[in-house]
C-alpha cells in the first residue's frame, strides 16, 4: 500500500486555501496510487490555537467535514485531517479523522496529552484509547502530534492490534529528535509503521520543523521530508509488522500484570 | 559524576579471569575519578545461560558477592555487577547489585523481561518493580539488558523518580538499533541518563555486539563504544534530569488515569 503525506504551511482560517491545498496533494497522491492521504494538525483551520478558539464558528465544522469527505470522494482516495470538535458538554478538543476513498469516516480520534499553555488554553484533552480499524487489510489507528511522543498511547494501539498508525503534528522548529529518534522508537518497540504529517513554515508566529517521517516496524525511516513543504510518500508492505513481531515479539513479551502490579 | 562502562569480552565460568578483569577496570576507572563502574549482564560467570545454569554451584554466590565488594572497597568505586541469585522458591533469576566504594549494597533487581529460548530455559523472570536509591545524590535505578527495550520498564524507574539508570546487558550483533535508537529514546521521553554496558566478543558461540552507550536526559549520546573491549567514560551533570523535565515535562504530562481506563 502507497501512502502519501502532506507537508506543507496552512494559512490560519482560510479555510478555502487550506482545502485548496488538500485538494491539490489528494489529486497528486491519488495520481501516484496512494490509498491515503495523511495532512498535518489542525490543517485546515491553521494550527494556531488561541485564534481557532476564538475565531472558529464549530457551525462550520459539519459542513467543513462535508467538504474533506467530498475532496476524498473527488480524489478516490482515504483522507486523514484533523480538525477542533466541541463534544455534548461544550469542550472544545482536537479530532482527527480518517475516511475512505468513498468519503465514509471509518475512525476518529481526540487528542489525549496537549501540548504547551497555547492549547491548553484553546482546547480539553480527551481520554479516548486509540481505536483500530482495518483499512486496505491493515489494521489501523490514529494518534494526533503530543500523544506520539508517550510509548503509553502507541502501545494502546499497538496492543489494540494496530500495525498502521497515522499521525497528523504540528511540530516545532528545533525538536529534531522527536520525528528521527522518538518514532523510530515507537515503530521499533511496538513494531508497526507511523506515517507522521507536519506543518513546514511559519503559522501564527510558530515555526514548524517539516521533517515528516515514514518509519516502518523495524524502526527505520522509510521516507523522511526537509523542511520544506513536499507531498512525502512511502510503500508500506502489510506484512512487514506481522514479520517484525515474529522475530522479537516484543508486543507478547510485554509482562501487562506485572506493570499493574508496579502501578497499584 | 563521572561513570565508567566496562566493556569487554568474559570467559564462560572462569570466574577468577572474570573478576580480574573487572578489578583491572575498577582500578582505571578509580584513578580516572569515577564514581561508578557498570559491568555487564552475568559478566562475573560469562554470559551462557545453559552453561551456567547446568555447571555453576549456587553456593559459590555469597563468597562471589564478597569478592565483588571487595573489589569495590579496595578501589574505591561503586560497581553495578549481574550474577544468577536462587529465590527461596528454588527459581534461578538474572539479577543485579549496585554497590557504593565501600562494597555496601545499595540496590539489588532481577530482570523482568527474560530474552529468547535459551534464557528462559536456564532462568525464570521476576516481578519486581524498579527500585530508585540516592547515589552520589542522583535517584538511581537499575534494569537488565532486554528490560531496557520496553517503555513500561523505564517508565516504572523514572515515575519512581529515578534520575540515572543502570543497564547490565548482553546484547547480541546486529541489533545496533537497540543502543542507537531505543536507548536514546528512552532516556529523552523519561529524562533520565542510562548507562548501557555490554559485552564483546563472543561468548558460547554468542557474537555481542559492543555498542556500549551513555544517554543523557536529553536522548543525546554522551558516550558510544565500538565493537571492541573499552573502558567507556561520561561526565553526567546531575542538574540535567531536573532541567530537561521542566522544559518539557514528560513525565508530568502523562496521564495514568485515563492509561488505566484503557487497560480495563
Amino acid at each position: 500500500m502507497l501512502l502519501a503525506l502532506l507537508q506543507a504551511n496552512a494559512a490560519v482560517l482560510d479555510i478555502d486555501a487550506n482545502c485548496a491545498a488538500i485538494d491539490a496533494a489528494a489529486r497528486a497522491a491519488s495520481a501516484a496510487g496512494a490509498a491515503v492521504l495523511v495532512t498535518p494538525e489542525l490543517f485546515p483551520v491553521g494550527y494556531a490555537p488561541g485564534r481557532v478558539r476564538s475565531g472558529l464558528d464549530p457551525a462550520i465544522l459539519p459542513p467543513l467535514h462535508e467538504r474533506l469527505a467530498g475532496i476524498a470522494r473527488r480524489n478516490s482516495i482515504g483522507l486523514v485531517y484533523s480538525l477542533p470538535r466541541v463534544t455534548a458538554e461544550g469542550d472544545w478538543q482536537i479530532s482527527a479523522t480518517l475516511l475512505d476513498a468513498d468519503g465514509t469516516a471509518l475512525l476518529g480520534y481526540g487528542k489525549v496529552h496537549l501540548f504547551g499553555p497555547d492549547e491548553r488554553a484553546a482546547f480539553a484533552p480527551a481520554a479516548e484509547r486509540p481505536a483500530v480499524v482495518d483499512f486496505h487489510g491493515m489494521p489501523t489507528s490514529m494518534v494526533i502530534c503530543y500523544d506520539v511522543e508517550f510509548p503509553e498511547a502507541v502501545r494502546a494501539a499497538a496492543s489494540g492490534g494496530a500495525e498502521l498508525l497515522l499521525v497528523p503534528t504540528a511540530l516545532a522548529h528545533g525538536f529534531d529528535d522527536v520525528p528521527q529518534v522518538l518514532l523510530r522508537a515507537r515503530a521499533l518497540e511496538s513494531q508497526l509503521t507511523i506515517a507522521y504529517a507536519n506543518h513546514s513554515g511559519v503559522e501564527d508566529g510558530c515555526r514548524f520543523l517539516g521533517g515528516s517521517v515514514i518509519a516502518g516496524p523495524d524502526g527505520k525511516l522509510l521516507a523522511a521530508a526537509g523542511e520544506e513543504p513536499e507531498l512525502l510518500f512511502a510503500e508500506v508492505d502489510p506484512e512487514a509488522a506481522r514479520r517484525e513481531r515474529a522475530t522479537v515479539p516484543y508486543l507478547d513479551e510485554r509482562r501487562p500484570d506485572v506493570y499493574r502490579s508496579w502501578d497499584a
